[in-house]
């Protein structure tokens, strides 16, 4: 079985927590490490296996992220828990292969204004990039990490407006034809809806065929979890989100961040997947992340509501 | 064409603004009659059409809702608009027959315990009662007010539990045969996701042919939006909501409260359902709320983060 297929097995409902490296892309202030440890500890005794913990960025510049070799030693630790993280180069990447890291992340454009403006490469430099980053991670190894390219601004582009499927089909396939094991789908900037989401969905699997189908939603105006529910019913079974909903969004102050994972674990619920994981249990490290970030805003339902009676014994 | 056929035109998306009814049921201070009015005609110039506006309930006890004739008849000088109220026994019918109003609600529950204990009625007596209210409202009429009978704790009841679709479809069928024009089922307690709301939808539209089925939800745990979205995906055309998500839950301190319209209207359009509503106006609707209720918790993630840009030209 390939690394790949451990970490995403078939059918298998996957979250995977990103707070710790988009929840903190814009922050003022972060967890110690000490605290991000103890984050990563209490969710994963509450069963969370998936956990993206930071970019390779210049420490300087992102001092968020400079503990991000510790962090992904101590996801090493956890019995059974995998470690991402995000790349924008072959440096990155260089990096990343120096450490334990299970997941290498490297995100594309679906617009060429975005692509360039973000990265100055156009979309066929950043596919070709991509090519270069599997040969990379593969050189020398019988079990590399496992490459997951992320197609951003894939339901509309502050840039560029409204983006047609085709164009993000087409950087899905050629995420595909570079390497990657598998393709995250990204709702950047809030503006997907879920009969948008539902249709790519299902276009992006039928392209894929055996290639695993990811999806990255923000709850910018309110569809994260709609959309969510969406992807799940086309077959998707690789959902990012972020304990409180942490993470804004650069295009729209004040804004919602990730989807809730607190809340997308509940929506799983109710649509009968089994995540492995124990929703009330995700309160103790939702504490430990107000008490580390007290000026962060924290959002979701559930940990205003509680879970349904029905539910709080089982 | 009948009243019933005017309020709901076959798949036509209908939201209902419930905020000045079930989004005043538990709040400690309400909007002035003049504020009442401001709120109704702003909403009405964004395009809202239908509005419930209150319940025929004693005056001592539900201060909120003293007003409730003055607002019907606001409603019947605001051009294309509906008014609903909600009745809980004959004497609240005979109440709403002396107004203009164009819609009277009535609400039966899906649970025997939650029948009993909110209204010391059988579901087979509320079902009597409704059959009553139905010939109540039709004697000596030609064209009577549209009469939509809602089942309660129809995903989940607090009193007893989780609830069987079939229980649900009893009351459903019930309903219809009792005379309703419409049948309302309601997420009373905000436990529903997106898979029993479809499987539900189905069901109910199934068993029902021509009588459009109606959707009710609270945003308690976040699912208010993915569960019309299902709604919407099964052929619901009727969706209740509040501005601002006004409405708390009795069952969760603390809660989200209606589906927020704002946010509802958004995912129609995403949806490419033409609701009628200019989105960017209802803001001002919500500045008066905002102003008249300062200690209420006001929801909407729209309000936060503003429509995406290709929108706002729109």
């Amino acid at each position: 079985m390939t690394l790949a297929e451990r970490l995403y097995p078939k059918d298998k409902v996957v979250l995977r927590e990103v707070g710790l490296r988009d929840g903190l892309q814009l922050v003022q202030s972060w967890p110690t490490t000490a605290q991000k440890n103890e984050w990563l500890a209490l969710e994963h005794r509450a069963g969370v296996r998936h956990f993206e913990v930071g970019s390779f960025l210049p420490a300087a510049r992102f001092p968020q992220f400079a503990d991000l070799r510790e962090m992904i030693a101590t996801v090493s630790g956890l019995d059974g828990a995998f470690s991402a993280a995000l790349t924008l180069n072959e440096r990155g990447v260089a990096d990343a292969l120096e450490t334990p890291v299970d997941e290498i992340m490297f995100v594309v454009s679906a617009t060429e204004a975005h692509s360039e403006a973000n990265t100055r490469r156009s979309r066929t430099e950043a596919l070709e990039m991509a090519r270069r980053i599997d040969a990379q991670r593969r050189a020398g190894r019988t079990d590399p990490p496992v490459l997951t390219v992320g197609v951003a601004m894939a339901f509309g582009c502050t840039l560029a407006g409204e983006v047609e499927p085709k164009e993000v089909l087409r950087m899905v396939e050629g995420a595909a034809e570079a390497g990657a094991d598998v393709i995250a789908i990204a709702d950047t900037v809030g503006w997907a809806g879920p009969a948008q989401v539902a249709h790519l969905a299902r276009e992006a699997r039928a392209l894929l065929g055996d290639v695993p189908v990811a999806m990255h939603f923000h709850d910018t105006r309110g569809l994260a979890l709609a959309n969510a529910a969406a992807a799940l019913g086309e077959g998707v079974r690789i959902l990012d989100a972020s304990l409180a909903g942490l993470g804004g969004c650069p295009f729209a102050p004040g804004a919602t961040g990730n989807a809730v994972f607190e809340d997308l674990a509940f929506l799983c619920r109710t649509m009968g997947f089994d995540t492995g994981i124990d929703i009330a249990a995700l309160g103790e490290a939702r504490s430990v992340l107000e008490a580390a970030m007290p000026n962060e805003k924290v959002h979701g339902a559930l940990a205003r509501a509680g879970l349904p009676e029905v539910l709080t014994q089982a």
